[in-house]
């Protein structure tokens, strides 16, 4: 699933223009991070124009089928459109078709085809496709799907097929959740690297489904607010760098995101749970806040991203660090109370993105953190969450106000395959 | 202000890696559309890393003192925070500090500093800037200053500054005006190639001025859906290509868009009228059309964007062409209501950004296109949309709901000025 495949005549226009040949190296981005490169002399008469610079972003496309899902451990795309569904169906079978047919078009869509791949044209025949984002490209699209613990109720006969202690968060300190931006039967997370290609997508998918599943909850995320191996640390709306220490690698993603056979599911085996938080910000109140005192909240500097206790984005935070009698890094702080060596060693993959919503009732700016993570067990979660909520100084800031969690399948082994198959055998 | 200026420091791991050097050439931006390039011999061990890339990107810039303000002429950038503002202030002094303020604030941002330039560190200092676009270059933002019509009313002593003829739109066919998502005594047009780039931009007027200005409304673009000079055209949620035949080139400017003497006012010569329309969607209706229906509606093919009389997209409509007795290009299809031809040469520079606010409140899809458009004199636009307004075949499938008209301002000269000086003097 890690590994994108560029197509190569996108590339041959900057080949040409640019003397050099780009190749994908194996495991890396030829786009993008790693990989291997080759220099061929040639006559560059100019550079890319800007079709062709867009038509060699839009080349990315990471494989559908594969162990696991995309979306996961493939590094964070810029733009984010989240929706959960409720299901509206009356029957299994109902159930069964969407899965099977959101399957195909996810695999349609991610290798940047339409939905149908062929579309009527002059003629009286029904879009197959809404087709707004026609030849733009994959973009890297990644669509990732997940099943929420109502879809095992008794509705559909799924409840065997419930994974071992899957079951909604529970409450938590610090949340101020609206039931309309809570749950979901169905989840997909859609990322791509323009947003007008992971918005078709969504759109697409809740298209085909209309008359068996609803719209719950949407959220559209406008800039990564986590990094992914070698890829530079975006910033979120507080203004500080975000997912600096992040999950990465096959160590880590074996022992703290991969589900396994402790999920008593072989579905879930090669699967992840996904936790979905909509956090809003008071963003006015945080502005209006000394930075030396924005720092103490976050345990890091603003400018760089270092520990308080280094001088390094990546310097490793030393807790035991102490000046005066107390911590360098209060031990109250967001990345003090978060840290795997405070928590027994619990890590979570994190893939969240900054949104605005515009404004709120009152003419506030509505905006925060659409924090998504990715782990083995919703108790990972839990566990961070249960301390931070109750201890964390950055709640004065911030407000949980949407929620799901959701159990993400492993990924698809072949066209023909669908999510969920082993449910209506 | 159509001559951007590329960082070349940013570009010389670019250089170095691709065997080439990208050079600024006259009137063309460097990183995109037209311009010269040279091309030296040199190893290249690596393609670009993400974030060198990223760096590339980040890098176009937009001057922001010249004739003309940016964001009108300048190709469109990705994304789109059009915000309307109303002054709360109660004298002209405090409404004169928030344009010098703004003034100074939209000269740095635009040259990718943040606000402010030197932030406090580690010390009790109230952030300056609110930190989120720190290091994310300019990303060629462009900020565009419109005043509204109300202005000018009696409670800044203005009215004498008002351009001739400047007044809200009138009432016209097809609107469902929302009160919420109308007017405006100014309005910040800011784009970029970075969405939290154009964010923060918006977000940190807003926050200097909080004491004498309050947001009205505000929409996010996430696409653009207008093409500038050289730009490949991009689709609106319809699906169709939109913008292909758009106001460019010096001619067409000057006759079309600058604003000169009728005026009436020296500030606006050189200057232009944003009309700002956020158009709603009726994005299942339209789903269920036919694409042969939906190609009559707008006049062009779907797929290609040509005009239902040729087979190319840039093809000249032939609003003559008929076949068994009809025009080929039914008269009430968008593009001939739209035409210049038919219109006794009106036309108008379109710079419209696709948007999307998740669902609206029972569940549909709340999407559609924020039409931005720049006019020598409103009137323009009253002509066409008063022909659309009451004949167009695309009204059953959208609705005007929100609406402003701004007299944009010619640009600044240099440093030190502001917008609205000669208000104050």
């Amino acid at each position: 699933m890690s590994e994108p495949t560029p197509a190569v005549d996108a590339l041959s226009r900057r080949k040409f223009f640019s003397g050099s040949a780009v190749l994908a190296g194996a495991g890396g981005l030829a786009l993008g991070v790693g990989g291997g490169m080759a220099v061929a002399a040639a006559a560059a008469p100019g550079p890319l124009s800007d079709s062709e610079r867009m038509a060699e972003r839009a080349t990315l496309t990471y494989p559908f089928y594969g162990e696991h899902q995309g979306g996961i451990d493939t590094p964070p795309q810029d733009h984010l459109v989240f929706t959960a569904f409720d299901v509206t169906a009356l029957t299994a079978v109902e159930l069964q078709l969407v899965l099977a047919k959101w399957s195909a078009a996810m695999a349609e869509m991610t290798a940047g085809s339409p939905v149908g791949k062929v579309q009527p044209e002059r003629e009286q025949g029904i879009p197959v496709d809404t087709g707004e984002a026609t030849d733009m490209g994959p973009q890297g699209l990644t669509l990732t799907l997940g099943f929420g613990p109502s879809l095992f109720d008794e509705r559909f006969g799924l409840a065997k097929f419930k994974p071992a202690d899957f079951a909604d968060l529970p409450a938590m300190a610090g949340e101020s959740l609206n039931p309309a931006l809570t749950g979901g039967d169905l989840c997909i997370q859609a990322c791509a690297n323009d947003p007008q290609v992971a918005y078709h997508a969504v759109r697409n998918l809740a298209r085909m489904a209309r008359t068996a599943v609803k719209t719950r909850w949407t959220v559209l995320g406008f800039g990564r607010a986590s990094a992914g191996a070698n890829q530079a640390t975006p910033r979120n709306l507080m203004g500080f760098k975000d997912g600096t220490r992040n999950v990465s690698g096959t160590t880590d993603l074996g022992e703290h995101v991969w589900a396994g056979a402790e999920a008593g599911q072989p579905w879930m085996v090669g699967g992840s749970y996904l936790v979905a938080r909509k956090i809003h910000m008071l963003i006015e109140t945080w502005d209006e806040d000394p930075i030396g005192d924005q720092q103490s909240i976050f345990g890091r500097t603003k400018k760089e991203g270092a520990p308080l206790s280094g001088s390094k984005e990546h310097d490793v935070p030393d807790f035991h660090a102490a000046a005066a009698g107390a911590p360098v890094i209060p031990a109250d702080s967001h990345i003090a109370l978060a840290a795997h060596e405070n928590n027994n060693g619990t890590k979570i993959l994190r893939r969240g993105y900054n949104f605005t919503d515009g404004l709120d009732s009152v003419g506030r700016l509505d905006a925060g953190l659409m924090f998504l993570s990715f782990q083995k067990s919703p108790e990972q979660f839990v566990t961070l969450q249960r301390k931070l909520g109750s201890s964390d100084r950055l709640n004065e800031y911030i407000r949980h106000v949407g929620s799901g969690v959701f159990a993400v399948p492993a990924g698809l082994p072949a066209a023909g395959s669908y999510y969920g198959k082993e449910f209506f055998a």
